[in-house]
C-alpha cells in the first residue's frame, strides 16, 4: 500500500511529514548566495488558519494573505521570500506581493486566492521582481516531499540554524502528522515579531475550529516568547490542514481533538523555543513561570515584564542571581501582588522565600545560573493564575549584531 | 547687606544656590571608600512637593517619606544614603528608614516628620544602621552652603559624573534661585526609575500649587527619559521651597508663576538629560520628537516606543539610519496613524518622506548619526499632538556593566 509506506517514512520530515505536502527552497538572487525563496504546496485544497502581526504597519504580503483568507478558506500554496520584507513599500509593494501570488498560482495551475504570501528581511526596499518571478517558476518545478529542510533554510534571515519539526501520532487508528518550519532571531516578541511560522497537517478540521485552535496555541507559544520586545511588520503563522490522513473532521471537546491539540501545541512550542534559542547573541534559554497570580492574565503580564527586562536578562547573562531585579520587574508589570509573599526559585533551588528571606548566599545562588537552560519560577502565592513564557539572556553580541547588521 | 551679598554668590551653587539651604555629603561606611550619605537642610520650614515611584514594590524610604508628606506639608531636611536601597527589607527596613528620619531630626533639633528619607543601591540587604547613625551625627555638623557638590556625589551609584545644576533669575525685582541634584544611570524610565532628584528653591509657593507644578514638570522631564525601560523601587523627586527670596507666594496663571515654571522646567530638564547622558554605556544623547499625532498622549506613546526599542537604540549606536526599525516601533506603540504619511528627519536632514520615499542614499543618511547629539524628528502629519522624550544609544558596554555589576 503506497500510502501506508509513505506514512512510515514521514517521521521527522518537517512540513512534508503530513501526507500530501511538497516543499522546496532555492536561491533566486535576492540575497547574494543563500537560499531566499521557499514554496509549500498541498496536493489537495487545505483548510487554512492564520494569525498576523498586530503592528499598525503591515507589510504588503500580510495584506495580501489576509485578503485571500477573507475570500477563501481553502489553500494550496504558500510562497515566501527572505532578504526583503516588502514592507513600507506602498502601492508598488502591494502589487508585487499580489504578483507573487498570481505567478505562483499560474505556474501551479491553481487560483491566486489559494496562495499565501510571506516575506522577511530589509524594510523599505522594493522587491527585485524579475528575480522573484524566475524563482517562482523554478521552485514550482522542484517542490517535493523531501524539500522540507530547503524550505526551512530559505526563510532564514539572521537565524543561525534552521527550525523544522514534526510529530506523528494516531487518532482513531489513523496516523496523523503535524509539521512546521519557522524563522525568528531578533525582534521576537509576543503578538508576532519578525517571525514566520508555517504549519502543515494531514488532519481534517473545519476552518472555524482550526482558526480558534491556531489562535489559542499561538497565544501560548509564539506569543509567549520574547527576545527584545520589538514587534514587526511581517509576522505571520499560517497553518494548513488537508485531511489526507483520512480521519473525520476534528470536533472540539472530543478525545481526538485533545490528542491533536496537545501535539499541535508541542510542534508550535518546539519551533517557538528554537526561535528563542536562536535569539540574537543568546547564550541561555530562560523559561519564566509565574504561579499563584490573581489571574492567568496577571501571570502573563508579570512573566513578560521579567522576560523583557534588560536588567534581568543581562544579570542572567552574567550569571548573577539578582532577585532584586526580578522583584522590581514584577513590581512595574502593573499587576496586584504582595511583595512579601513572593518566592523565587531558579532551577529548583529556592533563592528568595517569603518575607524577603534570602535562602542562600549569593555565590551559591549564582551557581543556579551556570546552566544553558534556566527555569525561573516566581510564586506570588495569591491565587491560581499561572503562566509560562520564554526568553533568552542579553549579551554584548546582541548589541554587536544589531548595531552593524541592517535588517 | 549680607543677604544681597549671598544672592550674588549663589549662582551655580546647585542646591545651595537658593538662600537658606545647606548641604553635605560624606563617607559613612556603606560603600568601601566613596561618599554614601547626603544631607540637604533648609534653615526655615520649606513647603514640600514630591513624586514617588509607581512600582508596586516600594522601598522603605519611599513609604516613610510618603507618610511624612501626608502628615506634614513643611520640611526641614532630606537625608539620603547610597550603596543600599533598603528595598525588599520588610518591617526591619521600614523601622530603619524611620530611624534615619528620627536620628536626623534629633541631631538637628527638628521634628521627625520634617525629614524626608531617600536610599539607592543594592536591593534586599539590611542597612548597616550603626554606620548610618554615626554618619547622620557627623554630617549634621558639616552641612554648609558649599556642600552642594559633596551631596551630589554622595547620592551616586553607577553614575559616572555628578549631576548638579542651578538657575537664578528675577521675579518682581527679587532674585530667586532654583537648584537641584540628581542621580540616575541604568534602570531609567518614565514614572521614576532608580532615580533620585532633589530640588531646592527660595521662592514662596503654596503646597498644592507646588505639588501640581512638580508633577507637571516631572512628567515632561524625568518621566520622558528612557535608558532601559526598567522602573525601580526607590525613585523619588522631592522639591523644597522655603520662601527666603522674599517674593509673594506664586499664583498660577500670573506672569511671575510663568517665569518660575520655565526656570523650574529648565533645571529639571538639565538634570534629566544629565541622567540620560550618563546612561550605562551610553555614547549618544538621543532626543526623540513626535509631531502631528492625533493627541499629545499618542505622541508620547510613539516617542517612548521608539526610545525603548533595543533595535532602534543599537542601530543608532551603530550609526545606521535604519528608518524601518523606527517606523516599526511607531507601528507597535498602539497609536493610530497612517504609515504612508510618516516622515523621519534626523538632525534636520530628511531621511524618509511621505509615501515611503527614501530621501537620500543610506550612506549619506548614516552620516546624520555621527554626532554625539541626535535629534530624531518623526512627523505623523495627522493632527496637533506633539511630544519629546530623551534616550541614549545601547552599547556593548551596557551589557557588560549590567552583567557584572550588582545593583
Amino acid at each position: 500500500m503506497r500510502q501506508e509506506k509513505i506514512v512510515e517514512d514521514k517521521i521527522d520530515k518537517g512540513i512534508t511529514a503530513p501526507i500530501g505536502y511538497k516543499a522546496a527552497g532555492i536561491h533566486c538572487g535576492i540575497k547574494k548566495l543563500k537560499k531566499d525563496i521557499a514554496l509549500i504546496l498541498s496536493d489537495y485544497p487545505a483548510t487554512a488558519a492564520a494569525v498576523f502581526t498586530l503592528n499598525k504597519v503591515q507589510a504588503a504580503p500580510v495584506l495580501v494573505s489576509k485578503e485571500h483568507l477573507q475570500t477563501n478558506g481553502k489553500f494550496r500554496a504558500i510562497i515566501i521570500n527572505s532578504g526583503n520584507a516588502n514592507a513600507c513599500t506602498g502601492e508598488r509593494g502591494y502589487d508585487d506581493a499580489k504578483k507573487m501570488a498570481e505567478e505562483t498560482a499560474q505556474v501551479l495551475g491553481i487560483k491566486t486566492d489559494e496562495v499565501f504570501v510571506g516575506s522577511t528581511g530589509v524594510i523599505g526596499e522594493p522587491l527585485p521582481m524579475e528575480k522573484i518571478i524566475n524563482g517562482i517558476n523554478q521552485i514550482s518545478q522542484l517542490a517535493n516531499e523531501y524539500g522540507y529542510l530547503d524550505a526551512a533554510e530559505a526563510i532564514m534571515t539572521t537565524d543561525t540554524f534552521l527550525k523544522s519539526f514534526s510529530s506523528s501520532f494516531f487518532i482513531e487508528g489513523a496516523k496523523v502528522s503535524i509539521g512546521g518550519i519557522a524563522k525568528g532571531s531578533g525582534m521576537i516578541h509576543p503578538n508576532m515579531a519578525t517571525m514566520l511560522g508555517f504549519i502543515t497537517t494531514d488532519a481534517a478540521i473545519e476552518q472555524e475550529t482550526f482558526q480558534l485552535l491556531l489562535k489559542k496555541i499561538v497565544d501560548k507559544t509564539f506569543n509567549r516568547i520574547i527576545v527584545d520586545g520589538d514587534t514587526s511588520t511581517n509576522d505571520m503563522v499560517i497553518a494548513l490542514a488537508n485531511g489526507t490522513s483520512g480521519i473525520k473532521p476534528l470536533k472540539p471537546e472530543t478525545e481526538s481533538y485533545k490528542i491533536f491539540e496537545e501535539q499541535f501545541y508541542q510542534v508550535l512550542k518546539k519551533l517557538a523555543l528554537d526561535i528563542v534559542r536562536d535569539g540574537e547573541g543568546a547564550t541561555k534559554l530562560v523559561e519564566i513561570t509565574v504561579e499563584g497570580a490573581s489571574t492567568e492574565i496577571d501571570a502573563v503580564k508579570a512573566a513578560k515584564a521579567v522576560a523583557l527586562s534588560p536588567l534581568v536578562k543581562t544579570a542572567i547573562h552574567g550569571e548573577d542571581a539578582n532577585w532584586g531585579r526580578i522583584i522590581t520587574a514584577v513590581g512595574y508589570s502593573g499587576i496586584e501582588f504582595d511583595p512579601a509573599k513572593l518566592e523565587i526559585i531558579i532551577n529548583d533551588v529556592p533563592i528568595l522565600t517569603k518575607n524577603y528571606v534570602v535562602a542562600l548566599p549569593i555565590k551559591e545562588a549564582n551557581q543556579t545560573l551556570k546552566s544553558k537552560n534556566i527555569h525561573l519560577l516566581i510564586k506570588l502565592n495569591l491565587n491560581g493564575g499561572n503562566a509560562t513564557c520564554w526568553t533568552c539572556d542579553f549579551s554584548e553580541e546582541y548589541v554587536k549584531i544589531n548595531g552593524s547588521y541592517r535588517s
